[in-house]
């Protein structure tokens, strides 16, 4: 690779110092012969600004000096993460559709003089989803979960053909907000909304579960729907990865469901970022492995 | 180098599009086995500021949002070029020897909290001169030029032991008060000055003269000094290296002076500043090979 250009990316949010960002995007950039370098932008940990910056506002503004700062000191791109997915769009001059669609943006690409806003957790849940599930019905579908990941998912899956997803989630204002914006986007009657209440009769007819709520993280224990309401007839995709194996993922499969872990989001949204700074194809299956290995190490979080 | 850390430095100047320092230190850090990557970024490039930054005040506030915004996107370190070079002090915690003597820093490093200047320009043309006039006298030596690279060479020939130091430039004020600098810095008589018509004079019976002004860069064509106040008893020292062989040099070797050209000082200044952003030791003969393999390239510049 001697002579041949680098690569220069990096990851704005917020508490991302133990992310494996760094790790996947260089290991497959390494064996693409590539060089690549990819620095962690902590929001936490950066800004002039006298005080600690507040949510709101203040990350809104810093997204915004962060983006054009990187810009001007020979970044490629950027992914970007909690709190700044909405906060960057109006620092970038052109949005890919699933971004727009979503009005939220994971992957910044600075071509030339426009910086153009992907997301690519739609589309690595999507490849994440067609690797793992390939011949799984997804006419009826419940989400779990509307805030951001969710929403992701919900474009993902809505755009896979799922024929109605219907939103759940503990604050009913948000589902609907979801189910209001994905109807616009993709027609009557492709989103419907249900209360938690509703949750076990809804599956009990739905082909699958997506869950995007933070419930199974090691921060939040639990099972986010009773054992009950999982039977060997629905397939359950999770949207937490850290941990892979989720109660969620041990009692579905205990109840006879087909699964889908986290990781391959996670790995696919990375590979598809990859392949956007740098116009090559990733070896997703290495990705994969990679992620394995990283995340099994103490204190990984991606 | 799989799973190694990676390395962010760039250079920080105005209209550098053309500098070769990119190629030179990633060429040899990718030999070293590093994932380094070097960005340009060009004072004439960037900027919110509405229209073009003049020099002086625009440019001194520009070189300290870039010093800050590198730190805070996680460049290890700077290399800082003109009219930079003193602009960027303000911006620093703490100078290394040198580059307080001097008052110019080339050389950022961002140590943990802290950021360090350095002056390889120094130490790069103290090396270059050890390596190519290892046994030559240098009691007695003509400076001709006292700008930046002229300052740099001063306190260069000075730490290497000469005895006197004889400041000559076209602008007699500026002559005098960097040999008043070098005074308070060296010693009483280690530094005089001398009048523009004095200098054949003043070579006549010096060791060697080191040439620090533009004349004999490809947009400054000529002479600096008459040919004819060259003799076999004087080495000859060239800062210039656009073009490698200068006019200047091929007079002097035309009158049987030994000579040195720019390109060790360029390189050495890159290798020492290497060195400083990652701690390992870079191999300076590969390096000149490089600088004479770019250098030669089509409008190429360092």
């Amino acid at each position: 690779m001697s002579g041949g250009r680098t690569y220069l990316v990096g990851l704005v949010g917020s508490g991302i110092g133990p992310s494996l960002s760094p790790a996947l995007h260089e290991r497959e950039a390494e064996r693409l012969g590539l060089r690549y370098v990819y620095r962690l932008i902590d929001l936490d940990g950066t800004g002039a600004s006298p005080g600690p910056p507040g949510p709101g506002e203040a990350s809104a503004e810093r997204t915004g000096e962060l983006v054009r700062a990187a810009r001007e000191l020979g970044f490629d791109g950027l992914n970007i993460t909690h709190p700044c997915k909405q906060a960057v769009i109006p620092h970038l001059d052109v949005l890919a559709p699933q971004a727009e669609a979503l009005g939220a943006v994971n992957t910044v690409v600075f071509d030339g003089h426009r910086a153009v806003g992907h997301n690519t957790d739609v589309t690595g849940f999507a490849s994440s989803f067609a690797r793992g599930l390939p011949d799984a019905a997804i006419d009826d579908v419940v989400l779990l979960g509307s805030g951001g990941a969710g929403a992701a998912v919900a474009h993902a899956m809505l755009g896979l053909g799922t024929g109605r997803l219907t939103v759940v989630d503990a604050e009913p204002d948000r589902a609907s907000a979801l189910a209001g914006s994905l109807v616009r986007h993709f027609g009557d009657g492709r989103a419907v909304v249900a209360e938690l209440p509703e949750l076990r009769a809804r599956l009990a007819r739905a082909d699958g579960l997506v869950h995007a709520t933070p419930t199974g993280m090691a921060a939040h224990p639990g099972l986010p729907v009773p054992a009950e309401a999982l039977h060997p007839g629905l397939w359950v995709a999770e949207v937490v990865y850290r941990p892979l194996r989720t109660e969620l993922l041990g009692a579905a499969r205990a109840r006879g469901c087909r699964v889908l872990d986290g990781g391959g989001m996670a790995v696919f949204q990375a590979a598809d970022a990859l392949r956007l700074f740098t116009g090559l194809e990733p070896d997703s299956a290495r990705m994969l492995a990679d992620f394995e290995d990283l995340a099994e190490a103490p204190g990984a979080h991606l």
